[in-house]
């Protein structure tokens, strides 16, 4: 380990950590270090290249708090989140597809039931959302654990809104006996990922844009199933073909059709325009064993 | 951009900063994401240690301040930091070889007169430094600007004492007419790198200690020369074949001589045993133009 050079340093590295105790971190790290190292030489990574990349990080970890979390930003942006998710999700064709979890899930939601109004207070167009639960084989499953969140129409999550004490366009349902669910809430909007700390910077310096198609979030939870993380897209939408975080997929795209003044879904009298969504989710089976 | 699974998203995320101004920086981050993104496949990462590693990453966030850079240490440690000094610093045979920076350098370090006591209070056996700063034809370069800094027999550096106010065990001298530069300091040792963090949460679970050999730290500069930043390692030493960073050149280790009590090599009269170093400093010319 003496005389190392930009070549030798890598065999240096991983004989540094050839005693780790757990076989799966081994070779976890001996990759990570092999690729650090072959990106660093591949691009004659310049010393100050190096301590512009220190920076960056330094400033990733400085903005992240309770509240923020721009690793996982980072990690969403460079494709990352969008390749664990796929690689860990592959499902038998039937199955809704997985998407990226994004930053902005909170647990422990407001609990509410079906046909009740999540948005909370929200600003947006109302919408109402309903569609079916079920497995691979058509079954429909009753008491399923519906996670939903989404962002108000200025395209804001409640958590980026530092005056606001309560969950809004946020909550927790369980599907009916027969697998339906349904509830209020507003129309999705396209927004932009948080961009004014150092990922959003980044972004610029590469020539892209912050911006998400609209879209809901669902976690779906069902014993005896695999969960499912995903989101709906809005059909017709912008920036469906250029999600700044690549969580599109053609099968998670739905309508959200626009209605005149006149009676919702669920009875209530609406005096001004409104949206339906109908969506049916179908879990894979959880693994045996 | 729709559709993208675990292997169309790599050149998903290329073709999204395919628009990149900086032709050096697409270059760059295009390398990244492939490394990145083949990393992730090698070792099909999972969901749980993708978030295992943002846990990590937030926890190196969190420690680093303006005194503690956990992200420098990080890629210390794995070997990044040296392989990027190696690549940036090949230099003709006969200049000192470079090593890595590390994290205890200061700007604007006391300034001494050749002859001085730069340990300043720091607690460890005196000792003598002195050699002769040349260039590589064999001029000797006056007036060379030399930083110099080193921990203390406990092996603390300065900056990691938070109830000094005043820099200890490092300074800033520049070399005689001759080219001669001479000063007193302590003898240096071995010491950990700060491991009461993620860093060294991390080391622990790869079965590596965080030990380095004695150094001393230098950095020399004068007009017309590359600027060289390296480490003289104290030969016989621990961990001169283990160094945690990494940084340890062959031609970089020498003797610290021990001897009686007596006369030093600057004339102080010394009734304990003391130590000298003599070591000499060749720079490469600064590059044409
Ligand atoms: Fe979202
Ligand atoms: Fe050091």
């Amino acid at each position: 380990m003496i005389d190392i050079d930009e070549w030798t340093i890598t065999s240096a590295a991983l004989k540094a950590q050839a005693a780790t105790p757990n076989p799966r971190l081994k070779a976890v790290m001996d990759s990570l270090v092999r690729h650090l190292h072959d990106f660093a030489r591949e691009v004659q990574l310049t010393e100050a290249e190096w301590s512009c990349g220190i920076d960056f990080l330094t400033q990733v970890g400085k903005i992240t708090d309770d509240k923020r979390q721009e690793f996982i930003l980072l990690s969403d942006v460079l494709g990352l989140s969008t390749l664990v998710t796929a690689q860990c999700n592959r499902r038998p064709t039937g199955c809704t597809e997985a998407t990226v979890f994004g930053p902005f899930y909170v647990p422990d939601a407001p609990e509410y039931r079906n046909g009740d109004d999540i948005s909370n207070g929200a600003s947006g167009e109302p919408c109402f959302v309903s569609g079916t639960v079920r497995g691979i084989d058509g079954e429909r499953i009753a008491h399923a654990s519906m996670d939903v969140w989404q962002s108000d129409d200025e395209g804001w999550y409640d958590v980026q809104r530092p005056e606001l004490d309560h969950a809004q366009g946020r909550g927790h349902l369980s599907s009916l006996e027969d697998g339906r669910y349904h509830f209020r809430s507003i129309v999705a909007v396209p927004y932009a990922i948080p961009h004014d700390g150092p990922v959003g910077r980044m972004l610029e310096k590469l020539g892209r844009h912050p911006w998400r198609p609209a879209h809901l979030h669902f976690m779906i939870k069902a014993p005896g199933y695999e969960t499912l993380i995903t989101h709906v897209f809005r059909s017709g939408g912008s920036y469906l073909g250029s999600d700044a975080v690549f969580g599109v997929r053609s099968s998670l795209i739905a309508d959200w059709k626009r209605h005149d003044p006149g009676v919702a879904p669920d009875g209530t009298r609406m005096d001004v325009p409104f949206y339906t969504l109908d969506y049916d989710f179908v879990l894979n089976n959880a693994p045996k064993d």
